[in-house]
């Protein structure tokens, strides 16, 4: 039997298993995460966030010492990057003694983020580079509507498409798009309507998983799609330009984006709500 | 801010949070069952086992230094009874040293019930009575195919349906029974196929809930409808006469239903994975 310390948090609803493994020592492998994530026989997450120092992470070729978040999917598989995880793994360190806010270096897959604590509770992550498609994409939903969309990369791929009527959107079935090669490792998709000037409320369809109660870079992406649209290019922003801020409502709660020519910083909420040890048979 | 300790524990993938609570000084009220339970912003389990020192329950007239099982749904609902979370209490009173074994006595809401832990890690725990209904009643499933169906009372209610084709049956939508009257606080429902002689396979949907991984009072009600139609006539075993003995399995695993004219039994696994803390807010 294996007994590892755990924590559980959430940032907008988004659910985070937090292990601290700073010499990688634990062998965390693909069934341990999705018996940790089981919401019935484990404690139960979207994703498995592993603390460890970034010298122990290949191809990692900045500062050693830095901690890098290892997030992992519930169902095991590796992902690039989380917003909403981002937020939470701040949390954790501060709340850890493991970093020195307000301000805290992260090291991720997509590179060095930082994450910088609020006196309200909440978390500011750079979110790195935002990238804007040129070409049109079609996504159609399982009743049948094709909407057109727009291609963003947040670290990750996602397509964005307005609709007045988000509530109605079927998402227990998963949306297709075409052209199929546009997004041939597949796509996280977002369903959004404008509720006031820099304000949008938006669905998210997780590739691999289903809709969700929030997607930390769909928020950004959402963000971005609707800048655009709304004539605010934040590409073109000089230095020293305010950023373009847009609120963002996703079912689990409110996230800020802003944007500029360098990169995205999302802003919400992140807690982390529990501590204990979860017991591990030596095989799965 | 609360912090309470806790555990996390799970029969045939039917989960609980279980939390101390020996002089009920915590109150935990139903704002507090639902915030726990929650599967996102809380450590998600299909009900709360509270255990409490019996004379702290009103009603209870029995030895009040028993534990008493207080379950609750995780819509914070009170339920009667549950022959899996019974298992899972046991095995914690066993594990905190709450409780000297192999046979643990413990106070619930259908009155005292005994729970005996085996060396292969499973326990056997009373369910009290099983009574079955004469008159006829039908369950209609989404697909709009009719079952006649046999009611079986196990503390809480039951609707036993035999089929060759279980794994078909839609359950994502509540079935319906008629004539309505039959279950005026409705009713859990058991779609039964038989494998061998003494052996069924089965789907539950629970009553508020929808299909769950297994259920512990359904796996008795379905073996007591099982052992009738199949001639063996557990009510009408003489004293010392062996049990009418079905192995049931559910989508979570297996069990075993012992029945006779006393009484039934049910044996499965139940394990205590996680221990820790939680903090609640002050308000919810």
């Amino acid at each position: 039997m294996r007994r590892w310390s755990f924590a559980k948090g959430h940032g907008t609803e988004n659910d985070f298993v937090l292990i601290q493994d700073r010499e990688s020592m634990l062998h965390i492998g693909a069934a341990e995460i999705r018996a940790i994530c089981d919401r019935h026989v484990g404690i139960g997450a979207d994703g498995l966030l592993r603390a460890v120092k970034a010298k122990h992470v290949e191809g990692w070729d900045g500062d050693g010492e830095l901690w890098f978040m290892d997030y992992h999917n519930a169902d095991g598989s590796v992902a690039e990057m989380c917003g909403n995880g981002l937020r939470v793994f701040a949390r954790y360190l501060l709340d850890e003694g493991l970093a020195s806010g307000p301000t805290v270096p992260i090291a991720t897959r997509i590179g060095l983020l930082e994450a910088t604590s609020f006196y309200d509770g909440r978390v500011r992550v750079s979110m790195g580079e935002v990238t804007v498609g040129n070409d049109p994409v079609t996504v159609t939903t399982a009743d049948g509507r094709s909407y057109p969309a727009t291609e963003v990369q947040v670290g990750n791929p996602h397509a964005v498409t307005f609709t007045d009527d988000v509530e109605s959107v079927p998402l227990e079935t998963a949306p297709r798009w075409s052209p199929v090669e546009a997004f041939p490792d597949g796509v996280n998709l977002e369903f959004v309507r404008q509720v006031a000037d820099g304000h949008i409320a938006m669905r998210v369809y997780e590739r691999g998983v289903g809709e969700t109660r929030s997607c930390g870079t769909g928020t950004v992406a959402a963000a971005a799609a609707a800048a655009l649209r709304d004539g605010h290019d934040f590409r073109r922003l000089t230095d020293g330009a305010p950023p373009v801020s847009y609120r963002v409502d996703v079912l689990g709660g409110s996230v800020q984006v802003e944007l500029s020519s360098t990169g995205a910083f999302l802003t919400g909420p992140a807690v982390v709500f529990a501590h204990g040890e979860i017991s591990l048979p030596e095989e799965l």
